[in-house]
């Protein structure tokens, strides 16, 4: 043990509702709210059904959030939040919608545009509007993480944000609003979630709070994230995925992450893969390297999840890849063997969060474990 | 599932630091402090070797805190503040020490007399002083909670206080601190931390937050209390038991208690034994009455704990007091039959978190369960 000093700081506020149950009529702090969401949630009815449940306030709606959202998106909503007067934002929906929300409550107000304080220097405004944040993937833990994450309408850059205002005032997990999530989405979140919980555990950053919300998230997405994927309507899985998102959130979201997410910028941007796709790739390698500096508490980990050993552990997540119909060969993604160097440079460039993975990571080392997932 | 809301509060900094490693120089914020603790760690050289380490600020002693600290003990202490013009309080010892620090620390500089804030309605001033606190027994979590318990001089009634500014500024891991502490003391304390976790698990109040902390907090437990208790120097076994501890305290300063910590005060009152003694009597009984409201989730446990069902969870943690020399009967610690009617009367009309218990209370209830292990 060497000394180390922490917090657990989860300032959010959590509601938890049930099938149905779904009501922010006092949560909105105002008479005005906009509900950020994507084109698929607003034309299959779900945004306006929780439009409608907010009864206290008028709701308007910005429904224009794109994968990958760009800063000029974040400027639109803005101006819709801004015509509405709302008093308060509610991101509904992905990783996407949620983040341009953060970004959105934050910039209302201002003549600025958002790629001039993402890029340019200039400060981005504190958050005067309220933040409701609800999920409709399981997986990325934006709703308890203060990152969002941007592409620059001027240079392409997909660049991350970190803001103690992007914490949202309040998450609402609300498992019912995950049932139509499709299956490879409902495997490429869950995977990112893996991911977030094992990078937390075995994190140079790690510590006790985070390592207790990790083995609960692990444990449950083992046991519920197949279900979920093959039964989408099992809404005992679909909760579980939930609270396993939320629990690996807020345990990233302390320690921040290490080799497979470092790994998955490269990949996304190259292949076009799913984030989680990105991640889920490379972390039965780094599973196997983790015993490097952490072999007393993977071993530990393995036994846990109910496997014999760390490499079993590594085969068994590769198992679950497969079950899942997600890649586990960089030429599946396609990439060749040529591109690897390029791959192993780009993440030592740009990437410190390298440094945290429980390992010896040179551009030598990457290179190595690329070509044992080639 | 029912609609909750919940947070995980938890705004004490903690520092862990590795046996030998203990430097409190940069956290003191000024040049005096004082260190608030027993007669025990004062004389065996404990505390002095703690202030040696200090070396950036004047350290004072105050050594006189006693069991269930008494309204003038704080008095007393406070005046010890006052008289070095201490800019922090540090906290040193069991519950007893760390309960006098929080009070003392608020009621730095003022001309009330505690008693009178406590019982007298008066206000009690806000903590300008930084509070440090430091457990040297690895159970009570008072290091992570909000809580403070006193018995008044005037009354003798035992009275428990929560303000927002008993959080402690930094709560400190220093497992060497523990490596002392009597088998007795390791046993009930480190039951108490048992209740905190499992009360935290099935708490009506209970949360995803809670119930990762609770989980690993009853694993840890579990693995390291006999070895704690029969082989005090083994350091991996101390370090583990302060980790649960911390766990538990945090899991529980969100749920509160239930009917183990409820029982324990009438027990503690009336027949003189320790706190940890007082929660862990009933426990057995009361696992066995929670899978009333919480089976499924009862039977997790059981299952995580590597038992076949709650009755043998139950079993087992009966079993485990009996290895720790704990009283598993009243009669043990002194009741008579005839005293039971009084005690399930007493705990009905003072302990409100009874209800938070998942089963069915009523005195008759209760009564029962009394008489179950009488």
């Amino acid at each position: 043990m060497k000394n180390i000093k922490f917090r657990f700081f989860m300032p959010v506020e959590i509601l938890m509702a049930d099938e149905g149950q779904l009501d922010l009529s006092d949560e909105i702090g105002g008479d005005s709210a906009v509900i950020v969401t994507d084109p698929f949630l607003y034309e299959s009815g779900q945004a306006l059904t929780l439009g409608k449940s907010i009864t206290a306030a008028r709701v308007n709606y910005f429904h224009h959030i794109e994968p990958n959202p760009s800063t000029d998106t974040v400027d639109a909503c803005k101006a819709a939040i801004e015509a509405a007067g709302a008093s308060a934002v509610i991101g509904f929906g992905g990783g996407s919608c949620l983040d341009t929300a953060k970004a959105a409550a934050c910039m209302a107000g201002s003549d600025k545009r958002f790629v001039e304080c993402l890029e340019g220097g200039k400060e981005i405004p504190d958050r005067r509007l309220r933040l409701i944040l609800i999920p409709t993937t399981a997986g990325t833990g934006s709703e308890v993480t203060n990152v969002g994450v941007y592409t620059s309408s001027e240079t392409g850059a997909k660049i991350p944000l970190v803001r103690p205002d992007f914490y949202g005032d309040m998450a609402v997990l609300y498992p019912e609003a995950t049932y139509t999530m499709p299956p490879a989405v409902t495997a490429n979140t869950g995977m990112d979630a893996f991911c977030h919980a094992i990078e937390a555990y075995w994190n140079k950053n790690s510590q006790p709070f985070c390592d207790a919300c990790a083995l609960e998230a692990l444990k449950l997405i083992k046991d519920n994230l197949l279900t979920a994927y093959y039964t989408g309507e099992d809404k005992e899985a679909r909760k579980n995925m939930c609270i396993a998102s939320l629990l690996a959130g807020a345990a990233f979201s302390q320690t921040r992450t290490t080799g497979p997410h470092a790994l998955s910028y490269p990949l996304t941007a190259n292949y076009h893969v799913a984030h989680g796709v990105g991640c889920a790739l490379s972390l039965p390698a780094f599973i196997r390297l983790s015993t490097q500096k952490e072999e007393a508490k993977m071993v530990r980990l393995a036994k846990e999840l109910g496997y014999e050993s760390v490499n079993s552990l590594a085969d068994g997540v590769e198992e679950l890849l497969g079950n899942l119909h997600m890649p586990t060969r960089l030429r599946d993604i396609g990439a060749e063997e040529k591109d690897l160097k390029g791959i192993a440079k780009e993440a030592m460039n740009y990437y410190p969060q390298l440094a945290l993975t429980p390992a010896v990571i040179t551009e030598e080392s990457l290179l190595c474990l690329l070509q044992s997932i080639y």
